[in-house]
């Protein structure tokens, strides 16, 4: 089997992919800490998360046991039409690199939200039309939430509301018109439609927004209708448990050809991409049966995992969100409008947070212009434009090959390709005009936001 | 074999995968007439056509007895990097049908180009490199051709200069970008760069252009520039030669499940897509083998199959390119500027124009709106949001869908779904908004441009 020849893209058979997703947390010995109610400094129970998020994705939420989840037959159903994604061994940028190493990226971003976010979107609004309500709200950054989730609601029906971080809401008014097309309607946040919209932008008049202040605003907008409950794209448990299907996919398709990966890159905003594509493996590095590097890669403008606190912090700026604890740069924190795409969150996921803290992965933080070369780099070689948020990870598989070219190392890469960049093209136009730069929050900015962490 | 499940999207393996392209001018006995020297009357030689086109692309092009040509290792190396295209069951969109017909659709659109038309483009940079010229120069109108072969001539370090239909440049600020990303120039046309393009300028001043505007100036700085030749995405015998890649795949992958469609549709513009998909079952029906509806769908608002003369016309506005036998609206008809995408091209491939009057194909015209209305609705069940080219097709498989539907009939329907809209936002924005009409020339505009035609 180690010889047999292995192909540009891997495609796993329909009766191949995953039946079950994979819940990490099963296997942890440290669990993830409770989400607490920031009233009473306790851990929530199912009742307080009801009114928030739907009935059966609170129970997701909570259970920290069962290993495996059934995938239900619907979202089956509709995961076939855009899965299995290719697993694709980077041939040409790995000649163009002139590495020994061997480079496989998973690639989700042949769907037209253009990115894996639409795993978990499927299943969310699944569970919401299950459950009976009359739509969701949400909050999305660079907008793949959104639109895989205006995709998920027009299939099963249910009314969408977005609440869409102004700066992006202005960078891709495209996102916006597919969003519509899908029926969903999409408003820049912070907006006057909210209470805590109103109250943000009476703070901090002229913010480019941030996605704390979007969930805060979808938040609300859930909590005060009847019928809608609020739904998150990333950070939460359920989310990386619906994500699982990244690895379990990649997993199986490395195993049909015998491959044995030595590290895992991913980027990490709240954890969504990098949570689902590394499950499988960190069960097994859990479970003492494999070992292998697994390394988050953050922007160096939003660094949560390399320079924020382990500690519980609210999620949303608006601090009306339950506390989790996580690596957190403060729930105030609002990266620079200069930064590009996704992963402008303050926090983290709190799985990946425990993983982090107790040593099962490594993180690392890039800067926004060594990632565009990168994007650039990997699209004229490998024929696909990567999305800002992905290249984050394809910066860190270049220079783990690149040192492999050094040392002579024939270690085998796998990365996540998350999405493209079809809708980045306003960031790709100012790198391609020299007017991209770097900028990294000050120590003094970090200490200033982690400051007003809540005391619990 | 026949009740064997049929999965969501049929991929072939990498080794299933046509080692050569196949011409369908090889089994037409009556050939398509030949390109014709404006200047003489006569048909092109060789040396006429070697100043404008790359030499081995011209060999191709007055190849009418080679049957099969086989594909070079470098482009078959490129090929892999993004094929084989899945052949999808459109499962969820017969349901919302509730017919008993059975769709299939090839998706060419799962590349960064965003459509088929890289097939052809990665061929004709490399025989433009082996010939060791310095770059190439072509037109774009959608900007999918331009894109794609942005991205095949950075794949062979070559220069690429194009001239973008000045309303797509308006309209697709963002298609700039990708081919910028990917190392191109791009100036919209008529543009002021050339002889050609000042002449038209000061003819129609405030003109959105046309493809054959474009061609005119392409052609122009091809010519004028040494170590340069032009390229063309459409059209011409060659590039249905590189496309037929879509109609062997799909002709494999039907086998494979031991499928017999009734009917493959195609969209026509200048013909590439169609050509392509249409080649192996073409070739049966030429030979006597088999039988296929073969139908052409183009838009009402530039109709050269079911409203235009089988004549011979120069291929662009500026009447500087050779003479072709097509159906024609006349070298000097534009399209209005309210049709949104491509299919903007007056003309039609030859060798599409001698089978469809020879009686081996049908054609169909639709109108913009009810295009829209048919990508909305494929959208929001099959996940992917079409281009407005593509979805010409998808018009008429919905309509034969629906009146198997009435019949009870279980056709099996084949459709070309030749890219994306990620960069049509403008023009869905424009349906979105109710702002969408259909423009259709009158007979007398089309007596008016067919009035010009060349006497020959």
């Amino acid at each position: 089997m180690a010889d047999k020849k292995i192909p540009y893209k891997i495609y796993l058979e329909e009766n191949e992919m995953p039946k079950a997703w994979y819940n990490m947390r099963a296997d942890m010995k440290n669990k993830p800490a409770p989400l607490v109610n920031p009233g009473t400094g306790q851990p929530l129970k199912k009742e307080e998360l009801a009114p928030i998020f739907c009935e059966e994705l609170v129970d997701q939420e909570l259970d920290n046991d069962t290993a495996f989840v059934d995938i239900p037959e619907e979202i089956r159903g509709f995961y076939k039409m855009y899965r299995p994604s290719p697993l694709v061994r980077a041939y040409c940028l790995e000649e163009k690199l002139q590495t020994p190493a061997k480079i496989y990226y998973k690639f989700e971003g042949n769907n037209t939200s253009g990115s894996h976010k639409l795993n978990s979107a499927i299943a969310q609004a699944y569970y919401a039309k299950k459950q009976g309500l009359k739509g969701v709200t949400t909050e999305t950054g660079a907008g793949q939430w959104g639109t895989a989730l205006s995709m998920a609601c027009s299939y099963f029906d249910l009314d969408c509301k977005v609440y869409m971080v102004k700066v992006s809401y202005e960078q891709k008014p495209f996102r916006r018109e597919v969003m519509r097309t899908y029926g969903a309607s999409v408003v820049p946040s912070p907006s006057e439609t909210t209470d805590i919209g109103k109250k943000i932008l009476a703070e901090h008049p002229g913010t480019t927004g941030s996605l704390g202040c979007a969930i805060s605003e979808a938040v609300e907008v859930a909590t005060k209708n009847p019928g809608y409950r609020y739904v998150l794209g990333s950070v939460l448990n359920q989310v990386l448990l619906h994500q699982s299907v990244i690895g379990l996919e990649t997993k199986t398709a490395l195993e049909k050809y015998d491959i044995h990966p030595d590290m895992i890159i991913g980027c990490a905003g709240g954890g969504s991409n990098l949570g689902g594509l590394i499950a499988p493996f960190m069960g097994e590095k859990l479970r003492g049966e494999a070992d292998y590097r697994i390394i988050a890669v953050e922007p160096a403008s939003c660094p949560s995992f390399t320079r924020g606190k382990f500690a519980y912090d609210f999620c949303d700026t608006g601090m009306i969100c339950p506390l989790a604890k996580m690596y957190t740069l403060g729930s105030s924190f609002i990266p620079s409008a200069n930064h590009a795409g996704g992963l402008r969150f303050h926090g983290m996921s709190t799985t990946l947070s425990q993983l982090y803290h107790d040593g099962f992965m490594e993180a690392v933080s890039v800067e926004q212009t060594e990632v565009f070369e990168a994007a650039e780099q990997f699209a004229r070689v490998e024929g696909i434009l990567p999305a800002p948020e992905s290249s984050h990870a394809i910066r860190v598989a270049i220079n783990e090959a690149l040192k492999c070219k050094e040392t002579g190392e024939e270690k085998t890469i796998v990365f996540g390709l998350t999405g493209t960049g079809y809708f980045d093209l306003v960031a790709y136009e100012k790198y391609n005009n020299g007017e991209m730069g770097d900028v990294i929050p000050t120590d003094e900015q970090i200490a200033e936001s982690l400051a007003k962490l809540p005391q619990i």
